[in-house]
């Protein structure tokens, strides 16, 4: 037996998410099939988190178990021949035994995109958030010292999820304004041991509120201390989210 | 009567190209189709140039002459309000009369956007050739000194094409490579009084020939020499191109 390390990129736009469900397709669906038509296996692909359906992945690391003895770098090639163009295997590695994509990483990095302004960029419309208004960013970024750190992040987790915790350490979360010729970007950056469910669309959705200037950027320490869901922002939406690294130990 | 002058960035890739045709939806059809539905009024667009199927533009310019009063400001919210969102409308202007925007432009910019290496940025499939390989660089900037300058450039005009010359000036050709932390690109940009049908994809195909180093850059003269298509190399497809600027005088 061989455990393999996968890091895969992707578009969510087309798909339901990472995770095989019902109601339409998904990566993993896609990436499981790949993985039969190489090596004639059936086998399960496990990501190192879900994805939501409109989420997309620079570099989702995956595990799993194989018999194949096929060499690592042949089955880059091979996987991507036969997976669509919005999802590319970017390597494949021999990992530790009992390697585990979910139970070993120690740490993710997101970035959340966003254009502002009064026309969208429409080469980036599936993969940044379209605030057509001004932001004042020096508040969005003052509001950023009230997150990081450990924290409880329940006014930040989606209802209806059931972790046991809902402590968590944000050990970075920068917000990165740029410019092209005609339009103006943000991009927000968080790095944390671990993320609840949908909270980097919680915490953007929030810090949007502080930018429309709703808010004073002191409110999103109201919001994390009332330890409830219901007083932060709306979730931002997913097609502006991407998940742009996952941390292990080795 | 008021002649406009529209600015509009279209992404090619779900169209017959700019020119209404039979066999699809265009780029021109669109905007004409939402230019009657914003004033109740049935006129022709015309835009600087045609773009083929799958072409891109950054700033494409389009003249027409109306007898609606909307305030210019008005038009560009109301025509992206009956638009896809890969066609936007950037700007609308007020023209000198009997502007027309095919006549009137002295000059265009095109970029040609290129990515090498083994893996493909899916990111920017619909908008970048990929090219699977390593590319000679230096030898295809060592190249542009051939093309750039008043030339006939019929070696670099689609067979088929009749223009009454082919003697074009380019004045300006760039290659520039760049790179992100996992993939390599290359940005051709080339500016001209004008272009013959398809000539910055059959310069683009020819300059990856030298970057190939199936022949030495000097070849490029010995093709634009011969005057002859069939000399160049093969034609480098649709989506990696955009047009960037079209230059008036006023």
């Amino acid at each position: 037996m061989r455990f393999l390390r996968l890091t895969i990129a992707y578009e969510g736009t087309r798909y339901v998410g990472w995770q095989i469900q019902p109601n339409g397709v998904s990566i993993q669906l896609l990436l499981e099939k790949a993985w039969t038509a190489v090596t004639q296996e059936t086998l399960r692909i496990t990501a190192s988190g879900r994805t939501d359906s409109g989420v997309h992945a620079l570099a989702q690391v995956c595990s799993l178990c194989t018999h194949s003895q096929i060499a690592a770098s042949k089955l880059i090639q091979a996987l991507n021949a036969n997976l669509p163009f919005d999802i590319r295997v970017l390597n494949v590695e021999e990992a530790p035994g009992n390697f585990h994509a979910i139970r070993d990483a120690v740490g993710k990095t997101y970035r959340y995109q966003i254009q502002t302004g009064r026309i969208q960029d429409l080469f980036q419309r599936h993969v940044r958030w379209f605030v057509p208004r001004n932001l004042d960013i020096e508040a969005m970024q003052e509001a950023t010292q009230h997150i990081v750190g450990k924290h409880d992040f329940s006014s930040f987790e989606a209802t209806g999820a059931a972790r046991e915790d809902s402590i968590r350490t944000v050990r970075e979360l920068t917000i990165q304004p740029f410019q092209s010729e005609r339009f103006q970007f943000i991009d927000i950056e968080i790095s944390a041991d671990g993320f609840l469910y949908n909270m980097v669309r919680n915490i953007v959705g929030s810090l949007i509120v502080v930018g429309r200037e709703r808010q004073g950027s002191a409110w999103i320490k109201t919001v994390m201390d009332a330890r409830d869901r219901k007083q932060a922002g709306e979730t931002a939406p997913a097609h502006g989210l991407f998940l742009v690294h996952v941390q292990y130990d080795w």
